[in-house]
């Protein structure tokens, strides 16, 4: 049989139907509730004349509605598109015309710009409303769940798409990158074991649901029957409250996020006893953040994840066992950790053949969590997952004990006298020196050499560095060709993608021009 | 992507080359080698015209050849097919020609029933014999992988079939249960999970292979890249001596060979301390093997595994929470455990409705484990996948904690007065009783109920029982209308299935005639 997230939805119904399956405010949902509602949702799309393979595009803040709308068009076979709320109008109406989405679903805090999106689309498009008084042909959504249509399609399951994401607003097309129920079953498999996820605890959902950074935490939960508990938008008080006031048992974060929770004032006021596990990803952290976290949650199993939308999207992690006291004994510091089990992780030159360990190349991978493809960009596709392996773009390499380390993307790769130089093991250097709170390498034009390295470097608090020793100190470290041969200083913060990753396309423009 | 058992071996050859992957008696195979022999004998099928889709099968005993046997076919696309070596050759020459399959491989221990089996048919079969000098048209195994032919066919994956097992000589025609790769995914992400197996220990595989219970162990070993230990078959005396010579981690086992070892004098003379977990099924194990268990093993994590082979196989599990010293007091002494992560578990009445908590019914299943179906028996697929649902035969009942408990088959079930009994519930008060050691619960004809309640004891050593005491015994424990009116004694072994269940048909033949 195929696997299905409708069923185990249906599965936690039945097995604890009145235990509480999501928080949100002052909303509770219960296991038999939530399965009612998305059975109801889907009995109104399939009134609305859905069917099997029509896609139901999401627009909102994090919350049990857009939790719902993960997984509710699954229960008449339909496809879920999660849309970004930071982007424009412009681009999430060409989110919704590539995805040809014939429902919106908006929460209140999107209803302006879903009322836009609709607008530009011409009516094709039917709009359903959340907490509002429905407009013209909108739908309501609490009327549409009340009047609980029968459901006349299949449900979706094994290789039906579960939903879409759209991902890679930094370079061009958006990409919709579609994930099956096989894709995020496979994920969410190795997800419980690598973060020890138990059945019936309480996890913390805070990061954004429109990225699967976030989102996989919701599918993990859904395999396993955990309750989550939804913050709409991250704040590192309501954060700290949640988990006291829910006693919850697991989070994730990203390191920018842990930063404010540990520097907020209140931060001792809190029991966070509860919390057992936390795991971190989108960037690394730096030692003294990793130390400061390691201090603040003393019982805490703390894992680092590495993954991509289109690898549905761990593909690495490092365990609790390097995030303990003695962590920058074990040499291990920055690297990303060991592949997920269902998931085989090479490196490949540009040629596509495999490189020896130690040797840095792209990050390929192979296995159960790659995507189905981008919806619409079957060249792409075939170009991204050419010869099999799902090519991430990031330049690694792993160590003698079958670590992975990340050195940056292929495509900051700086090509110098000859030779390729990965800004990540500059900035990894860089970052560890006592005056550098970030730091950003790129390369820039040079007419001997082509490129030469450059640093950017945001001084730590109260510092001024001097250029001279910065470069001084590399030489001390790096290999002469890899050090930076100018240095400038920045007090402003990044340009930062959606997805909070630095525009590295940014920084070079001053130096290349157009 | 679709997962494939065949990427999984190829990800260990290239992760950990030179690390030992089977072991059986003095033949040592690291994952490069077994890689490369998996890939030569796929080579040779191909070479012998088999394409994807077609079936090798395996007679013989537990060897690596059996575990290359697993695999290879799928490395061009082919399906396994395990033989029951206990068979006659008349069935074994059914199961052959039910599966269609066009190749035979054959260790040096079932030649003879090999060559039978092939003159049988006509010639139809390609037989590739192991460790000895082929005769006529047979091909030799190891000239086969010497040779090493490229593969021209594509690799299993997915949904494609992985490998058949043929179960259920009880009744009537062996049913050919086709498991697919995701099938077996599925089992051994939960199975992994549930039994804590972690990557590069060393297990051991004494069951036969031939049985997916004991299988079960090789796609999860090949699933986490654990090492195998594998004995031909299994002896009291080798199991402790290969422990301690491979410094085995985790095994499993069924009750009777458990049983077997620590009556063992040798038993205190050999080192286990490597022992860190085991599992046992097949069937329950009393209290005090259980107690003999807990005190020989002390460190060793216990559960007990319920499944079926349409399961890939496990349903349920028993954790090592209710295996320690303790375990009496918590009540679960018998119980078969929590259904596994990935599966939902229900009781269903006679017409498919769902039992609510604590009513016995017919245990079902849904599920990626579930098979897709039993070969060439279209209407027996339908049947027993009803609605959707993995009739399992097997009656249970779910306790107020969430444990799955099993009353016995379905069709065990004794109707007497027109109520249902299941012998189980009869046989597991019985079974504690001090003079008895084994017991069978059956129905026999009765002009007044329809069916009174028979039991058929096996008394302990040393023992006369007084059966009125034992009626009376059962009277103070049970319903009366569940206890035996009638008791009959017994002194040679149970007649067993070929998977070592008792045969009630044989049992309940004297008093049913015909």
């Amino acid at each position: 049989m195929a696997v299905s997230f409708a069923e185990m939805l249906d599965r936690h119904a039945a097995r604890m139907p009145d235990r509480v399956a999501l928080i949100c405010e002052d909303r509770q949902t219960t296991w038999s509730e939530l399965w009612q509602r998305c059975q109801a949702i889907a009995g109104g799309l399939c009134k609305l004349g859905l069917e099997k393979g029509d896609r139901v595009a999401f627009l909102g803040l994090n919350s049990d509605w857009f939790y719902e709308g993960y997984f509710a068009p699954s229960f008449m076979g339909g496809e879920s598109v999660a849309l970004n709320y930071r982007l424009s109008v412009n681009e999430l109406s060409d989110c919704m015309t590539d995805s040809a989405a014939k429902v919106l679903i908006v929460d209140p805090a999107r209803l302006t710009m879903a009322r836009q999106i609709c607008a530009r689309l011409g009516g094709s498009v039917i709009l359903i409303v959340i907490g509002t008084e429905p407009e013209g042909k909108e739908i309501s959504y609490e009327k549409m769940i009340a009047a609980a249509h029968s459901i006349d399609q299949k449900i979706g399951a094994g290789d039906d798409t579960l939903i879409i994401y759209y991902s890679g607003g930094t370079t061009g097309r958006a990409k919709g990158v579609m994930l099956s129920h096989w894709n995020l079953f496979a994920n969410s498999t190795g997800h419980a074991q690598v973060y020890d996820v138990c059945s019936e605890e309480t996890h913390l959902l805070t990061g954004p649901m429109f990225h699967l950074g976030a989102g996989a935490r919701v599918f993990c939960s859904v395999y396993a029957g955990c309750t989550m508990v939804i913050q709409p938008k991250f704040t590192p008080l309501g954060f700290l409250q949640i988990i006291q006031q829910h006693q919850v048992n697991a989070t994730m974060f990203i390191p920018a996020m842990m930063q404010m929770v540990l520097d907020l004032p209140e931060f001792g006021d809190f029991d966070l006893s509860s919390l057992r596990q936390m795991s971190f990803g989108a960037s690394p952290a730096s030692e003294e953040l990793l130390r400061r976290i390691v201090a603040a949650f003393p019982q805490v199993a703390i894992s680092h994840g590495y993954g991509m939308t289109e690898a549905s999207p761990v593909l690495a992690a490092l365990g609790p066992e390097y995030h303990r006291a003695d962590f920058a004994e074990k040499g291990k510091l920055g690297a990303v950790g060991r592949p997920v089990p269902h998931c085989d992780l090479r490196i490949f030159d540009a040629n596509d053949q495999e490189l020896p360990v130690g040797e840095i190349g792209e990050i390929v991978a192979r296995g159960p969590n790659v995507m189905k493809g981008y919806l619409n960009q079957p060249e792409l596709t075939a170009e991204t997952l050419r010869g099999g392996w799902l090519h991430t773009g990031d330049a690694g390499y792993f160590d003698e004990d079958g670590i992975l380390w990340i050195s940056g993307r292929i495509k900051d790769m700086i090509i110098s006298g000859g030779e390729n130089i990965y800004p990540g093991e500059v900035e990894n250097i860089l970052s560890i020196h006592d005056q550098v709170a970030e730091v950003a390498v790129i390369g820039i034009p040079n007419d001997k050499w082509g490129e030469a390295v450059h640093a950017i470097v945001i001084p730590a608090a109260g510092t001024a560095p001097d250029p001279a020793e910065l470069v001084a100190y590399c030489r001390a470290n790096l290999a002469t060709y890899k050090c930076p041969q100018t240095i400038s200083f920045r007090h402003e913060p990044w340009p930062l993608s959606g997805a909070n990753k630095i525009l590295k396309t940014e920084l070079r423009k001053p130096f290349w021009g157009s």
